[in-house]
């Protein structure tokens, strides 16, 4: 049973061992509402599953203990596990596809599990741990459908609460959704006036489409940025909470949750993960009616890849007009790359790569493809009327 | 005069102004010693730089205040006193160069500043600067070398006493002096067995270079990726506070503080600029004697701007062994490229750029460069050594 007792035992578990992770003012990032940002990324293994991973396994049988935990996970809830494990003095396996990043896999044995990696995708390491389970009398730790997990989870609540007691509404990622059901329970028990939302990402709507069917069901796919929340399927306990605690649920595109990203670094100094950055995409693109509210949105997450941060920076300097790829057609003739690029430079653009290539098309034709630094909009289309105005063709690149 | 009474009266006027930042824990940063980040880049405006402003604005007369005050900066400065002025209910102007990316104008012209772009560099915006200051009346708000100022910054001090008492080495950024100097005023005054070291770019060591000479001069130029610290020459007051209170002062390049602002924002999920990232840099880098020692790093400020955040990230992850660009030398006849492309498949690599291209050289000879997601620099090695196994001539890029 959850219960806002047995979440206030959690924190009481919790302390020395989950920071207290702070609540930063954001009010640039929607003038119209007072947005506070629950900073998890900041928690211990860069996500908020070390808290009901520990409480959990805090939660064991001393014979539960004795034989040890195995769970499945190429993400965060790998290092809660291994972390958890780890300051309970007890052994830990952690089922891994044999594809995760090798970052994940180190900070994994860094946190002290025995890591196996299983050929194939998550659905064979899962197999791979159930297997484990029953061969070897391991304790199973699901990610999200447990009580004590989610009663983990919902220290996060009583953290906002207390951080921020006049909040009026409180934005949730929902993956399987034991954070939301936590953070839901114990907020809606001190104050029912609060608002909890919960957000999903557009390729991964189960639990979205759950509530509307009013039964569980599993998405046949899923497929978004925000690896952290790509769940097929609601946990049957965490469906139940949602169904009582939440008062509504909205999902965010791919599209919205690199802005969020890409907003969160640069305003925010924090980098978060695409499941840590959805609660802001949410509010950035307006899905939810916190106007003029006081408004926390939870940051579940940073443990993006590097490569993947890379590619966000990219995709949202060109959604934002502060780089773009124009393609220019010339007649291949000498003098024709120098009055280009001394239109460019005239404009105050910086080019940072040129590809200038004999077209297909014809024996005198050429194209010049030019990456550049701009500084909005409003100056790639000066310096596209630029070179128009010099008799060039410009086409933005598809 | 700056006294510890003048900083804790900085710290309370500077109550619901500055943010008291979190103090983070970070044991993975360097196992042998135990590390702390104190989010100055946490900070409102995303800097320190607000502390010193407000303070110093908050001491300015009755007539002072009315006349406004006038401030020079392409930086953090310029964010901090326009909030500074905004939040004393005064006028502030901010000469900026007309160079200066448009955000930080932006950002600038959102906290309430008049901006006054000037053509030319710097140094022009300062002489116009001093040149407004004279015919109008403005005060004028130096960066670092006003004890105000220092009073301000110095109230970090106070925190990192409170929230680490037991701290036994405190690491600082030093461009003009200003910040450490208040840093370390406060510190040495409640606890002089605490080590207080500065650290400042390889290529802008003025106040190194002031302290080894026992005498201030302006260095010929500078040039590093650490912006907020590129000051050529030390403040006369900041001199003689960095020869009182601080125990040594080291340098770091430019590619380790590449690598400390790349580890901050994978390990930690913080963004800092490169000024706010050289006291981890110098904690990574082993510049200065930590071992065992309970640690504080200042991260002074994140205010990067993407796009070099985004070559900070690229550079970072050649220099690590997760990217490389591999130029292979091929016979110009049908097949090669299925050939190499199958033995990279093969090793596990992600090819995300393919240049293949006919060598000057001679009428069969082609080459090809490959750009690669890699794991590391043995699996760069082993994919090496599998195309030469082949047959194929590999060379790194230059």
């Amino acid at each position: 049973m959850l219960t806002l007792d047995k979440i206030y035992h959690a924190a009481y578990v919790l302390r020395g061992v989950a920071r207290r992770t702070d609540m930063i003012p954001a009010p640039k990032l929607r003038p119209d509402s007072s947005i506070f940002l629950k900073s998890e990324n900041l928690q211990t293994t860069g996500s908020f599953k070390l808290r009901g991973a520990y409480y959990k396994i805090s939660q064991l049988s001393p014979e539960e203990k004795e034989r040890g935990v195995i769970a499945c996970s190429a993400g965060n809830h790998a290092q809660g596990v291994a972390l958890g494990a780890s300051k309970n003095g007890i052994r830990s396996i952690i089922c891994l596809p044999a594809s995760a990043p090798i970052s994940k896999v180190e900070a994994t044995k860094a946190y002290g599990a025995e890591v196996r990696l299983v050929e194939g995708v998550y659905d064979d390491a899962y197999e791979e741990a159930l297997r484990l389970r029953d061969e070897k009398g391991y304790t199973f730790l699901h990610p999200f459908d447990d009580d004590d997990v989610i009663a983990g989870q919902g220290t996060i609540g009583l953290e906002i609460m207390d951080q921020l007691p006049d909040v009026e509404a409180v934005i949730v990622p929902i993956g399987g959704g034991g954070l939301i059901s936590g953070v839901a329970a114990a907020i809606k028990s001190l104050n029912p006036a609060v608002a909890v939302y919960g957000v999903q990402a557009a390729g991964a709507p189960s639990m979205l489409e759950a509530i509307r069917q009013g039964k569980r069901g599993a998405l046949r796919q899923v497929s978004t940025i925000a690896d952290g929340i790509a769940v097929k399927e609601p946990g049957e306990h965490t469906f139940a909470y949602c169904q009582k605690y939440v008062d509504d649920i909205v999902t965010v595109t791919d599209d919205e949750i690199s802005t969020a990203i890409l907003t969160l670094m640069e305003q925010e100094k924090l980098v978060t993960e695409g499941a840590g950055a959805v609660s802001v995409a949410a509010a950035l693109f307006r899905k939810l009616p916190i106007e003029g509210k006081k408004t926390c949105c939870l940051l579940s997450g940073g443990n993006i890849d590097v490569t993947i941060l890379s590619r966000v920076i990219e995709r949202g300097l060109v959604t934002s007009g502060r780089s773009c790829s124009l393609m220019v057609d010339l007649f291949d003739q000498p003098g024709q790359l120098r009055d280009v690029a001394g239109i460019v430079a005239q404009e105050g653009a910086n080019i940072y790569a040129v590809h200038h290539e004999r077209s297909a098309a014809g024996v005198k034709g050429c194209y010049l493809r030019l990456d550049l630094e701009t500084k909005n909009f409003q100056h790639v289309e000066k310096i596209k009327s630029a070179l128009q105005a010099a008799g060039y063709r410009v086409l933005d690149r598809a």
